[in-house]
């Protein structure tokens, strides 16, 4: 035991010397095996508070039983010895909690959401999503129905949850709650003092979060904000998140005639808006996926040594990815997908004119649609993105409009494009160079012996990315659930091993 | 009168000098005169021949009256000592009809279709399609149902009847009987064997028309046929054509991944199909318009002096229909419409990839497809330009494959798209310097005081290409009704000074 933990000492320090960070107050002495303990000796009352807050209805548009939610989390916190309260905002309630840890120096606010997406039960394998059943293993691949989920005293690591937001996002709230009655059933406590704010609209891109902050900015205030949502890396191991990339949406509407006319008599003439929509995607990007736009990825800081070694630490499975997804290789050739996440992306997601098929028909169409996303990182943000990719059209003899255009800007341009713009959401990312990004990289590596996943930026768009740029202090996501958790679709389930384990992760953020 | 022939004459003859043709036979003298007076006296009787007509339902699917049409067009062609049958083909039945005129050297096919395109009841603004009415001008221009279309003795000029086939086709056969009518009044006969064969499946592509050669090719034999469809040039002066372009179509997919991936996590790594069939897209055509298929445009011949004299008669209102289509110009900058006809056209008729406005997500699509049209001329045939397409689109680096690839396909090529064609349709075109055509020209110029207007290529593709083309003499189509005429659409209608002057037009092509 001594010898184990000396080990993990001697692991968790190299480590920092490798990063050239300053040697941190490591988590408690065989904190991994204390949590592991209480949690195999408490999985039923874990899991049953677990099941009891999955048994309530979460969709954001279902007021009634999201306060219902919000009411049971409020007093979940403060039976942990939180002071909670809910706060009222604009939406649905936010559920605030803080535990003031004496002598402790910093405060770290953890964010979670406890609303879900919105459920079609017909589609579900099971009664309904929100009465929880346990499967021995996965659905997909045949795992019945235990239909002990109520009764049984423990739990295999290889069963499943299956519950609209199991793994999205109810499961690391309990993981949070769990992890405070291990450290204090061990006679332990957390390093920091503990905010903690529940979301109830993420999945309806929390339209209140930042208004909420000007009104309750004195209980939101910490020193890191760490998310709590989302799988980890497909290798399994803990993960840390340190950033999302943004997101942009333009939709080109390219003009031909007026109606849709006989491509018999007037083709070769008239000219096709399908063509030249075809010609203005197709300039800008170049067949190696090097985007064309001007100063597209301009202005982003080169990687440090550290920082690539970051990227390289990542252990994706590219051979995998390629089978799974059918696909020959990358869209540039060597590309390695996380070095592809450090960089906007342009990507067409949808293309439509006239009909394909069965309905199609001799015709030159009268418009031609292309649905666009730009994926955001930090440096290159929306307006500024948007603005280099109008450019890029007019410097291709573009006309660009805004709404249609009349029978005037018809006779007077050849190639007319009406652009436009859905909601922005800028990216972000906190370096992962920081004190507290290697606090909470070395407290991981330092309870589970190995170091964690590194994601300097994650691809997707996380709705409170505004939330975070307004807070204004260091964002880190720590994710925890299974990859493969129907997140968002029907059956969605959470792996009970990927849980129990959540919770000693908790206990490592809590305490490092 | 007599001043009023000889001018006429001369003009003709200055016509035929100018066109290099051999003097010709000219239509009897006067024959305009005698054939619009007798219309004038007649035109009860030849409404009311038309108004019975169309009053028997004609889609080509409702084989009960389709055999209806078929008996009373026999019956037609007899009253005028035509020796008629019904010939049962594959399909619709066929009626023939046969003239001969004693010391003709020459015999002349005339075709027309009895079929018309299906009805959508409902869309039409009177009881139906198959019930016509006489409106004192155009519906869009608010004129009236007059009522009185059974009982009235005259009919003007800009009045109107409303009725499914109407134009298309039904009135130019009873053009040609009011003709034969016309000159056997007038003491007059016609210069040619007249032969007559009446499709009843044209909207339907004609498939029993090629096989009831082998069956019928004694009675179809001729020196040339006149196609009897269609519109006037917008000009509305007296138009031949003496082409059309043919059709090939195909369909493009290109593969992306097998499903559809969240473009944030895998947008510049994982290809995007939408991107690289706008890549391939592009590649096929330049900005001004150039088909950038190799040979794609080879094996035409040179336009000769004459040929290119009669593109540049074609009175287009270029300015007019720019306005009317909302276009700025052409594709290509100063291309005449004429022109742009005689060459094979590369048309991009459709496009889908994933999903455009409200529906559109933020994903890399599995796939994308186009749908092309490409309109043929003579020269270049569907087999040749589909192999030079084929051709452009591996010299692009493609892999292509005509079922969906399975994943050692995927795994192996970077970009794959699968091509599928359609039914494809030959061009044709009879040299407007032949004998025969310059004789039509003649007469009709001779006729009206005026050359017709000659389209050496018409745009569009006829179903009866393939006729045509097995028959092996040439062909040539006369239109007559008006380009306003809502052909296809609901409210098809036929101008009656069209109409009349139809007959005339008959008369003349029967006299020639």
């Amino acid at each position: 035991m001594m010898l184990r933990r000396l080990t993990a000492a001697a692991v968790a320090l190299t480590a920092f010397i490798a990063l050239g960070a300053p040697v941190h107050a490591a988590p408690p002495a065989g904190l991994k095996q204390k949590v592991d303990a209480w949690v195999a000796a408490n999985q039923r009352a874990i899991v049953t508070e677990l099941v009891e807050l999955l048994a309530i209805p979460n969709a954001a548009a279902d007021r009634e039983n999201i306060r219902k939610n919000a009411i049971r989390l409020r007093e979940m916190l403060t039976r942990r010895g939180l002071t909670a309260e809910i706060l009222e905002t604009t939406g649905n309630p936010l559920v605030w909690g803080e535990l003031k840890v004496p002598g402790a120096t910093r405060t770290i606010l953890l964010y979670a959401h406890y609303d879900g997406q919105p459920v079609d039960p017909k589609a579900w394998k099971q009664a309904s999503p929100f009465t929880p059943i346990l499967r021995a293993g996965k659905m997909e691949a045949g795992a019945a129905d235990l239909t002990d989920l109520a009764t049984r005293a423990t739990f295999d690591a290889d069963q499943r949850i299956y519950a609209r937001s199991a793994s999205d996002d109810k499961s690391p709230i309990v993981a949070v709650v769990a992890a405070l009655d291990a450290l204090k059933a061990n006679g332990l406590r957390p390093s920091s003092n503990i905010r903690v704010i529940l979301d109830g609209e993420e999945e309806a891109s929390s339209p209140s979060l930042v208004p909420a902050i000007a009104k309750y900015r004195d209980k939101l205030t910490a020193d890191a904000i760490f998310i709590l949502d989302g799988p980890l890396h497909p290798s399994e191991r803990p993960t840390i998140v340190f950033g999302a990339r943004g997101l942009l949406t333009l939709q080109l509407t390219v003009f031909g005639p007026k109606v849709p006319l006989h491509s018999g008599h007037y083709g070769n003439w008239v000219p096709n808006p399908a063509m030249r929509l075809a010609q203005l995607l197709a300039s800008m990007k170049a067949e190696d996926g090097t985007v064309l736009v001007k100063g597209f990825n301009e202005g982003l800081p080169p990687l440090s040594a550290e920082e690539q070694a970051i990227l390289d630490g990542v252990p994706d499975d590219v051979a995998a990815l390629q089978a799974l997804y059918g696909i020959a290789g990358p869209e540039r050739p060597g590309l390695k997908l996380q070095e592809a996440l450090q960089y906007p992306s342009l990507n067409i997601r949808g293309l439509s004119s006239a009909f394909v098929g069965a309905e199609s028909r001799t015709i030159i169409p009268a418009t031609a649609t292309a649905e666009i996303d730009v994926r955001l990182v930090k440096e290159t943000t929306a307006a500024r993105l948007k603005e280099l990719v109008v450019a890029h059209i007019r410097a291709q003899g573009w006309h660009v409009v805004t709404t249609d255009p009349d029978d005037a800007t018809r006779a007077r341009y050849q190639k007319i494009v009406k652009i436009e713009s859905g909601p922005e959401t800028n990216g972000f990312r906190t370096s992962p160079l920081l004190p507290i990004s290697k606090q909470v990289v070395a407290s991981l590596q330092d309870v589970f012996g190995a170091p964690p996943v590194q994601i300097r930026t994650s691809g997707g768009t996380v709705p409170i990315a505004p939330f975070i740029e307004t807070l204004g202090f260091p964002a880190i996501s720590l994710t925890t659930v299974n990859f493969d958790n129907n997140q968002h679709g029907e059956n969605e389930n959470l792996r009970l091993g990927h849980f129990f384990r959540a919770i000693t992760t908790m206990a490592a953020l809590l305490t490092m």
